[in-house]
């Protein structure tokens, strides 16, 4: 089984995160679902709501901060406003300045999962705007190391 | 007391329909709260949630549907993600084709109304985009008799 | 005439400044045409690309910024993607602390005017977060006068 | 040389369609950078651009239209209000019912590329929301062909 078949078959359990986003009626494009873009906008929601409650992220003073430098998604099934949208987080891997999250979409009261993405983030220094030399900060790895998968176990 | 002294006073109790909305990373701008136009996506949310609801809209097919033509909102206070927000509405006024909204936004948890705007719309045939001769349907404007506040007794 | 029908008749001439955007896909809701919201986001982006350039403003270290604290809008006509918005900028009123900025939305290729609305902005201090006791500083100050019309002489 | 750093390479000659858009105040993010998920809504404008200009694509009648069902980003250097973005597209693969676009991200007046990604269209009949069984129309074709890149001599 691929990659993209295994994504396909994720479930609620695969994730220990998880908050509820109501849709938006401007979520919706001309084709009367959910636009890709607005998947981004909730994974790095959940993502940075994680970090604003586990790992101490202030975005205006803390010293290091994450930014995205590759993004990826599969769309397996859309969602329409008014529903309400689901959102899986896990860790899959984590570096000395760099974090892999995935994170999956579902939709309230349907079983099957609507997309799953990764986000990579470099944690820099704010006052550089360079990746930090040593490392990530030791509360933010404990924090995000609680959600952390073991992909060699998932074998994904 | 004057309409602005008026409005920001209003309760939770002055809307008799409530959505909750998770804010987004997105929403806040560089100043750290939420941006202004963010407001009426929120406003325009949960007004078309009512609508699909209690009044049949389908935007893909009904016969008929609301186009915005002035919006207001005044700004009392900010509100800031990862915050969750609660939309209050109420209808203020319904005439032959058009119907004006009231819309607050609330911060879970905050007894202050954060904002109160109005949306006025125009009632339009969807195959030419003009006004309904006839007026707005009988089945919405059921629907939004049911949220319609006396506004003469409310002395606003 | 009142100030409805007066505001539909604004012209590109009305206006001292004036950038172009660009619509984008996701403007356009799921009626085929500019959400309403979209409208205040190009308003503030005309409005703060002014700061930048003629009042020095920098968000992420000004002493002082302006906070929206009302804004209104009439629709007039709809736009729709992939059309080119103009967005014209004028400044209506100053005062100690506040300004009243009237921003109008055309097609380009089109004369009639979409949309006319107005922002209040109060300028806060960054430290406090409250209303600058000494006023808007005098080099933004001279940058929006340089945009400000005389109201009472166009009798609006 | 991998192909993240044969990506990072692109010049803006590299792509035979291009459009100019002008960011907004609201794309930068509470780190004063273009937040990652408008990138997604600026690649979504230029294809749709491109398909409603040489594909005679009309998204309310087209009898087939373009569903995203992967994308992906990398992001090489940031981009902040009020820069001007240059956006450049081509067609990487087409197959019977689907489309690799590679869309890239220029700075106005910046050589190096910003973000290089691709987005990939699986199209889907109007009325079933399934893939095509006869596979994407032909005026469709022609009009992407003429952006295609023959990506083995190029060899990425």
């Amino acid at each position: 089984m691929g990659a993209y078949d295994q994504l396909k078959t994720r479930i609620r359990a695969d994730y220990p995160y998880f908050l509820e986003y109501r849709t938006r009626w401007s979520d919706n494009d001309m084709y009367q679902h959910m636009n890709n873009a607005i998947y981004n906008f909730l994974y790095d929601s959940v993502i940075n709501s994680y970090l604003f409650e586990f790992c101490g992220l202030k975005p205006d003073s803390s010293p290091q901060y994450g930014m995205v430098v590759h993004s990826h998604n599969d769309y397996f099934a859309s969602i329409s406003f008014p529903a309400c949208a689901e959102l899986g987080l896990r860790v899959n891997k984590m570096g000395n300045s760099s974090v892999t999250y995935e994170i999956a979409l579902f939709e309230k009261g349907v079983d099957q999962v609507r997309s799953v993405g990764e986000f990579v983030q470099v944690w820099v220094d704010r006052e550089t705007g360079r990746p930090s030399v040593h490392g990530i900060r030791q509360h933010v790895r404990d924090g995000l190391q609680r959600i952390m998968v073991d992909t060699h176990l998932s074998k994904l």
